[in-house]
C-alpha cells in the first residue's frame, strides 16, 4: 500500500525544511484549529529514531504548540503521535476551546455539541508567520 | 478545586524521581497496557517548561516507550498529552493491538469489539525493571 504520509499531496504547508514538514489540517470538522508535523522519513514510532531526530521533531512541534497558543488563546492543547491507520511518524497539534464539539473529551470521543467559535480568518498565515519568525 | 494528580493516590507507580513519576493505568477497559508520565509540578502545557525540563519529560516518555515495545510487542505505540479534563502535564503511552477495542481508531473513540489480546501477568513489574535498567 502506498503510504498517503510519504509524499505531500493537497497539503496547506506552514512550514518544512528536509526532515519534516509543518501541515494545516482541514479534515477533521471537530477541530478546525489543527496542525500536524510529519516526519519525512517513513518510520513509525518515534523511538525509531536517534535521539537527535526526536529532538528535532519535538522542537518543531513545541514551535507549533508555542504559535498555536499565541494565534488561538485556547483553553487547552492536545499533543498526540497515534498512527495506527498510517504508521508514519506525525503529531497533532490542537488548540481546544471550552465550547469546542468534543470538550473536554478528546476530539476523537463523539461530539457533545456544535463548535461555537470563530478562528481567525487568516489563522493559517498567521502561524506560518510565527514558525518563520521563531527560525 | 484539588487537582488529582499533584499528589500520587493509589497509584502504582513504577518508576520516579523528583521530577516526574511513570504508573501503570488501570482504570481504562480499552486500554489495558497503558502507562502514564506525569510531571510533579502543577502546569498545564509542554511549551510552559523551560527548555531542559521538556527533554528531561520526554526522554522519560521514550523510555517508557521502549520498554513497553519490548514487554507488548504491540502493532503500534501511542502517545498523548492531552490534559482538558485535568490540565497538569501528563503524558498517556498506550500499546495498541490489532485486535484491541477499538483499534485502529483512538481508544477514546467507540469501542468496535471486546479486547482479544492477554497480557503478561506481571508486566508492571517487567516494565519497571527495564526502566530501572536504563537509568
Amino acid at each position: 500500500m502506498t503510504c498517503p504520509l510519504c509524499q505531500s499531496h493537497n497539503e496547506t504547508i506552514l512550514w518544512q525544511n528536509h526532515h519534516l514538514r509543518v501541515i494545516a489540517v482541514h479534515d477533521e470538522p471537530k477541530a478546525p484549529a489543527f496542525c500536524r508535523v510529519i516526519w519525512r522519513e517513513h518510520i513509525a514510532e518515534m523511538t525509531d529514531l536517534p535521539p537527535q531526530q526526536r529532538d528535532e521533531l519535538m522542537n518543531m512541534v513545541y514551535r507549533v504548540e508555542q504559535a498555536m497558543r499565541q494565534v488561538f488563546q485556547p483553553a487547552k492543547i492536545n499533543l498526540a503521535s497515534l498512527g495506527n491507520v498510517v504508521p508514519h511518524l506525525h503529531w497533532h497539534i490542537i488548540a481546544r476551546f471550552d465550547n469546542d464539539a468534543c470538550f473536554p473529551a478528546p476530539i476523537w470521543a463523539n461530539a457533545v455539541r456544535e463548535n461555537a467559535f470563530r478562528l481567525p480568518e487568516n489563522w493559517q498565515a498567521q502561524i506560518a508567520t510565527l514558525l518563520h519568525q521563531t527560525e
